[in-house]
């Protein structure tokens, strides 16, 4: 008799429920709501093009109505009942804070700040912190350098106290009104487990460790020192918060009796403590020690662990390493891209190349996937939304080079793709550089599973064989393991997520392997890219930039044989 | 009783006839005649996107066609007749060299090589020579640096000699088949007066001075010594060349009476010397010292000239300064810009953004108008067909930077204009460079009149108040008016230029007149330009690149007020 357990997903634009068999991974019920408020969920200001927020009400309207959906799928499996239910994961996207007053309740349910943007809660793509993330950076590079060291050298305005800063500047009514903050990812398993006092609420390494400057070494959340210097108004803040902060492997705490019944869930059955979507993604990807997983979608994570045991040098650029921040017993290491999909989906819904049936993705990835590398004399950076990795600035942005009047939209598209490879590339060879050794690459998340083209890319970009990860939900798939892990080996689940790994994640049989050639081609267009990388995203490169042309045109005519 | 004079124009992908009054410059009449051979008239090659041709079939279909129908349409003005017609005058692309046979008859009419590319016509944007254009450069620098000083320091793989040498290398039959090669603006008054033999053909002072090293201080074509250092071949060509070249002012011969009746018109009525579309545009707007002329098309013609005895320094990067290549009496100097309207029509027709309706060069530019400069944080370089002045460099290639998952198909259509615009300037702050005053800017070309949008942006960037030809068609125009000088003051047309432009030329009422906040805006996104203009463009600037994009978003968020 099979044991289930649940991991509840919440994305930018969704959430997602999905119930796993615990004994064989298998995913026998699945269902996503999408937000109800602003455009496909994000509540967005058409003045500026950096405010990204979310209606907290999706949250709890989300959890419900996909939990019932995914109840009522499930049921048609003949082993499934709700009461075989064990246990909840819960993962989110982040650093996305939310204001809330002393009982836990965000602002934005309120009637004052009903129609504050400022109360809702603040998407990890809000870019409105950019200049208090600067001088969050500036700040601790002189009082605590080693803060900084953390979480790759800067801080980013994606991030908790960045955004909490700006609140205070631009909407001190809002920033006054909250008693604490709270990310999404702890917020949820609060409301599961009926735990209204803020001060009680467990929060999570991740969030904590890789957006907030939480670090044991320095005794949990940033000293006050650092705070009262940024706006003495932090301090308050940051009393609020907890001394300790907790792993995907501990419990929140235990569903409650309202919610089991709305729900149909058994009461009392432990909620995982809540964790990032993409770094639990990790988990539901199988990762270990000198596995790259790379989560593609709208952004990207790249993550890989490393034994605590073993110790590990600070990596700069990385978004963080913190200790069981992904993999419990491992270090958690962080590096990502602000945009990925993102950038195909703007280029096709927003510049809507190609005409009317011409502009599809998959149009144009059938025409892109006739190119030979090299051969449009194209190269783009994918930095439209920002440089998360190895830059840490969102400052940047986007750039293509190469257009003649033969350009082609499915040329451009192609070109966008093998900039976030190069992107990635870039990535990986700074965690080899750091000695950390990158023995397999398995990806997950949408686009592994959609994009031959993109895949194959990556591939001969990289130049590691790329595998698969088999669950096409692996984010959802590692909230269920976490699920799983808390109930325990008594209750049908695990109490390690090594077992929990062994049997419940896997790859398809499917992989991308890299072609020599094209390799050697990427290669020399990865050195251009090099070379324009460093000139508009660093301030030191003075190298002459006139053979980036050149170089793209003598690969283009070498490739097409003139 | 009014005279008239007929101006034939070629222009890329078709010619007109404009029959024009030479008392009052009205344009009584006028055809246009698309080529029919190749795409709009261009032999494109799909495997080489440097490859574009022209069948000389249509160049003479296209005469007949265009005389007719313009012949019927003056008709219908009462004072009309043709046998008042006193003169015609032609201009057409250039460089565009056509093989020929020892009785002038392009190979392409042969069969022997009807069906061979080489054959055909080598319109101005072929630029499959640049490799030979380079060694011409590298070549002349060595042995006869003073004929690069007259065309700006570069050969282009637009020009004369590097497409008869990449012939030469690339299809040996047809040159070795070719007595000689004659620019279409000399091929076709030989033509229309008869000139079978290719030895007594006057070529025109503006091809010859412009694009074939051709100057008087050394004896008129380039010598033998440099030509036979880059291919002893060539030695043969230069030996079917004459000695001497003709401005506008001078007759290439008469009406044949066999063309005469053909097309209605008196035989034996004077065909004035050939030149180039945008030289002659020139004088169709009203040349004179210190006007810029700026011919707006699928690309542009800068011109300017400057009188005889003053003499004049050479200016490093223009495509040359050529005694009476413009006008007669004055050193002309052409500079120009490879695409500019074909740059939006690239966007618009091969990247085709903005889906249905949106898309359109209208709608596109209703968008962009209503954003204010700087307000998308977005720059490009107008590189996309190569840079013709100041860089001389075919091999360089289009850039866009600042782009966000925010930016707009109007958005970035407007920094293409903008970019096309800051090229212009560049242009002009080299004229200024080097002593040549510019007081007046006289635009001219279908853009000039049909996109304010376009016109105020040029007069915001170059910092100057833009002034409109009056006439649509001032190739024609000026083609006409060197039918009424070469007829002369006693067949009712003039006996000098001078007479000709106060007579038969004018500006419009409208003129775009620089706002000073927008100039000061662009003037900083001018520096901006600077920077990756001579980073991607030059062999040595070796500041870096960091502040470009942080700079564009700085005045983006100004200009946004955020």
């Amino acid at each position: 008799m099979s044991s289930y357990a649940i991991g509840l997903d919440y994305g930018t634009n969704s959430v997602r429920t999905l119930i796993v068999d615990t004994q064989s991974g298998a995913e026998v019920g699945s269902s996503v709501w999408n937000y109800a408020h602003g455009e496909k969920g994000v509540v967005i200001d058409p003045k500026d093009p950096n405010l990204a927020r979310q209606h907290p009400r999706d949250y709890i309207d989300g959890f419900v109505a996909s939990i019932t959906d995914a109840l009522r799928k499930a049921s048609r499996v003949k082993d499934f009942a709700p009461a075989r239910v064990i246990g909840i994961g819960i993962d989110t996207t982040g650093s996305t804070p939310i204001p809330v007053d002393r009982e836990g309740n965000p602002l934005a349910f309120s009637k004052e700040y009903a129609h504050d943007n400022a109360a809702l809660a603040w998407l990890w793509k809000d870019h409105t912190s950019f200049a208090e993330a600067a001088e969050i950076t500036e700040t601790a590079r002189k009082l605590r350098p080693n803060y900084l060291a953390k979480i790759g050298g800067v801080y980013s305005s994606e991030w908790f106290w960045a955004k909490i800063l700006h609140c205070k500047r631009s909407a001190p009514a809002v920033f006054d009104a909250a008693y604490t903050w709270v990310e999404l990812a702890d917020w949820v398993p609060a409301v599961l487990t009926g735990t209204t006092d803020p001060t009680k609420l467990r929060r999570g390494i991740c969030a904590a460790g890789h957006k907030a400057m939480f670090h044991a070494s320095w005794g949990g959340y940033p000293e006050e020192e650092l705070l009262e210097k940024l706006d003495p108004a932090l301090v308050r803040v940051r009393r609020s918060l907890p001394e300790k902060a907790y792993s995907v492997r501990d419990e929140a705490g235990r569903l409650t009796k309202e919610w089991a019944s709305k729900l149909g869930l058994p009461e009392g059955i432990p909620v995982a403590v809540g964790a990032f979507d993409a770094h639990i993604g990790g988990i539901g990807s199988g990762i270990t020690p000198n596995v790259l997983v790379k989560a593609i979608g709208t952004s990207t994570c790249d993550l890989m662990v490393a034994p605590l045991e073993k110790g590990i040098a600070d990596i700069p650029g990385l978004c963080g390493i913190v200790p069981e921040s992904i993999l419990p017993g491992n270090f958690g290491m962080e590096a990502g891209q602000s945009a990925v999909g993102d950038i195909l989906n703007w280029f096709v819904e927003s510049v809507q190349p190609g005409g009317k049936e011409a502009g599809s993705h998959a149009s144009l990835t059938e025409r892109a996937a006739r190119l030979a590398p090299g051969e449009s004399g194209l190269l783009a950076l994918d930095w439209e939304n920002g440089n998360r990795t190895i830059l840490v600035d969102q400052r940047l942005t986007g750039l293509i080079v190469g257009l003649t009047l033969h350009s082609t939209p499915a040329e451009i598209y192609r070109a966008l793709i093998e900039a976030t490879a190069f992107g990635s590339r870039i990535i990986m060879e700074r965690f080899q550089e750091y000695g950390v050794a990158v023995d397999r690459v398995i990806a997950c998340g949408g686009i592994s599973q959609k994009n031959d083209l993109f895949m194959q890319i990556y591939a001969d970009v990289m130049g590691k064989t790329i595998e698969i990860s088999r669950s096409s939900e692996t984010s959802a798939l590692g909230s269920a393991m976490a699920g799983a892990v808390v109930a325990g080996k008594g209750a049908g689940g695990y109490d390690s997520f090594d077992e929990a790994t062994k049997k419940m994640t896997g790859v398809l049989p499917k992989r991308y392997v890299p072609d020599p050639k094209r390799v050697e081609t990427y290669n020399r267009i990865y050195a251009l890219y090099r070379k324009i990388h460093d000139a508009f995203g660093t301030r030191d490169y003075q190298e002459n930039l006139f053979d980036v042309m050149k170089g793209l045109l003598a690969i283009r005519d070498e490739v097409r044989g003139l």
